[in-house]
């Protein structure tokens, strides 16, 4: 079921594409980290003509028993109602991937909410929400299953060759804090922070929830497990589309906390889905970097995001976009007759 | 001469930023630098109905007489080559401005060659590059002040509210290092760095190229003495370009190391300029990093970049997009009647 992941590496590629981006008119390597991007989307594309071709943020939403808790600084029913601001255009996600050019696509994988019917909305309910896993499992091995699936049928059917991911679910910095935990082996203490706002008394609390629920769940291991046991209905769904999406040579654009989180399970699943992956920035929410660092990864952005949705997605697509650009526009030092460096 | 800049500071302007930026459909200070630079714009333009309109890049072209001591890796002739690349639209500069929309003047401010009458190059052409500060100012009072005045026109000009700044100039890194020496009494090995791509032989030399010359005009220490001493005339033209682009309340995009190296000059004469600077970048030039912090300034990107030309400006134009547009587009909590933070 878990789509196999090859590593990008091709030497012929590689050696094509230093050629194009350092005959550019430029000092050797003065575009920084947009000649190593160019040089990644090449490599997942296999080809010097590298393109983004109607990039697609893909926005799962779902609810979190363990706001039982009291984890979060906002009420559950904010999930619903931004799930309603994102149909309705008013988040940032919408103003953001308008103006980046960037087709969104809002997913119900499990909101506490009936919608309805509603133009729209990717319904893709498992069910309304995870169970309390201060408790229990926070989803069977086939809830989760059907949500692995759901995602990665929905990246199947993406036009686009670059897929943001993003997501809205209150309580769900909990569950992605205690993934982390698992997967990273990084002291809880450093996996929690404020999520939407909370004060240090409510960082410390949020702290020994995950901690006990931990010491519950003590048997856990396997990556799979984990994401049933801690993980949430849009971060399981995003495992899946992330899988499938490199499966398909997309390049996979990561947001910030709770997404990386979805990732960490996906590379532990498949470590060469990180040959895929752009991150976009390097998130405000205590936690992500080092979440970033056991990955290796080298964000995009540094402006201090912690709002989720895919919206450090959208920010970044003008840098792919400038990646391609300067490949597929810019002058050669022989096309432009411009003179060589000395010696 | 100079123009007189104040403080943007406005308690009631930035009260109503507040009010608008913290009522917005998300957590507070989630969009962390993008907020920031939203109430910087406002309290430059004083008003909440913040805009970016037409921006517009000005790439300021000059010789430097200081390239007879072999400071750089490329040949001076490489200066008017790419000049003939900025009007054919071959250089990074030109994708990267059509990518994100800015309008680019392609300014002629002294470059040692004959251009004749060109479509799409304004002259400003003030001499045929600086003389070499190694052995004599690099340029005379009168000199410098007709660049400063060419600035001032120049921006005088533009149609738009952002005006980013660019470089192009063989040698010009030389000429920067030796200002933010004089400028900010940072030592001349913290200041000088690879350029184009100097070898650790060629950036030692360089060191010592200026600190003879700084030796040898020892009495300098006026900014505008200083800018004369050791300047270019690309870099004066920036100077009042600077000045008078803050005078009428734009937006200044400052770009690396030598668009920031007139910016000190500009600081020097009128502190309250840096209220009007948004800074692009941090540069992989060495020296950069000191530079913005000896200002107390944050870049907005971190990209690697050392390239000039207002590259990073250009790149930088859709995060001042993006603070615009989340001001003006975003919903507030009441309006999507989304439920706020709890206690």
């Amino acid at each position: 079921m878990i789509p196999q992941l090859s590593p990008t590496a091709n030497p012929a590629i590689a050696a094509r594409l230093d050629d194009a981006i350092n005959n550019k008119t430029k000092p050797l390597g003065s575009l920084g980290a947009l000649e190593a991007l160019a040089r990644q989307i090449g490599l997942i594309q296999n080809t010097t003509a590298i393109s983004v071709v109607r990039p697609t943020i893909l926005v799962f939403a779902a609810d979190h028993g363990i706001v039982a808790e009291g984890v979060s600084a906002y009420p559950q029913e904010v999930t619903w109602q931004m799930v309603e601001n994102f149909l309705a255009g008013g988040a940032a996600i919408n103003v953001f991937a308008a103006q980046t050019g960037c087709a969104l696509q809002i997913v119900d994988a499990g909101v506490n909410h009936d919608f309805g019917a509603r133009a729209g909305l990717v319904d893709r309910k498992i069910a309304a929400g995870t169970a309390n896993f201060a408790r229990q499992p926070a989803m069977s091995k086939s809830t989760c299953a059907a949500a692995l699936a759901a995602g990665m049928d929905l990246a199947a059917a993406v036009e686009g060759n670059v897929i943001g991911f993003g997501e809205m679910g209150i309580g769900n910095t909990t569950a992605a804090a205690a993934l982390m935990h698992k997967l990273c082996a990084i002291p809880v203490a450093q996996c929690v922070g404020a999520g939407t706002g909370l004060s240090a008394a409510g960082i410390a609390h949020k702290q020994q929830v995950i901690e006990q629920a931990v010491a519950l769940h003590a048997g856990v291991a396997a990556p799979l497990e984990v994401l049933a046991t801690f993980g949430g209905l849009e971060i399981a769904m995003m495992v899946g589309a992330m899988l499938q999406a490199a499966a398909q040579r997309r390049v996979l654009l990561i947001d910030g906390f709770i997404v990386t989180s979805a990732l960490l399970v996906a590379a532990r699943l498949q470590p060469a889905i990180l040959d895929y992956c752009v991150f976009s920035h390097s998130s405000a929410e205590s936690g992500h970097q080092r979440m970033l660092a056991a990955l290796g990864a080298t964000p995009l952005l540094h402006l201090g995001l912690r709002l989720g949705e895919g919206t450090g997605c959208a920010l970044a697509v003008p840098l792919l976009q400038a990646a391609v650009n300067f490949v597929a526009h810019m002058a050669t030092f022989d096309s432009a007759k411009v003179s060589e460096k000395d010696g």
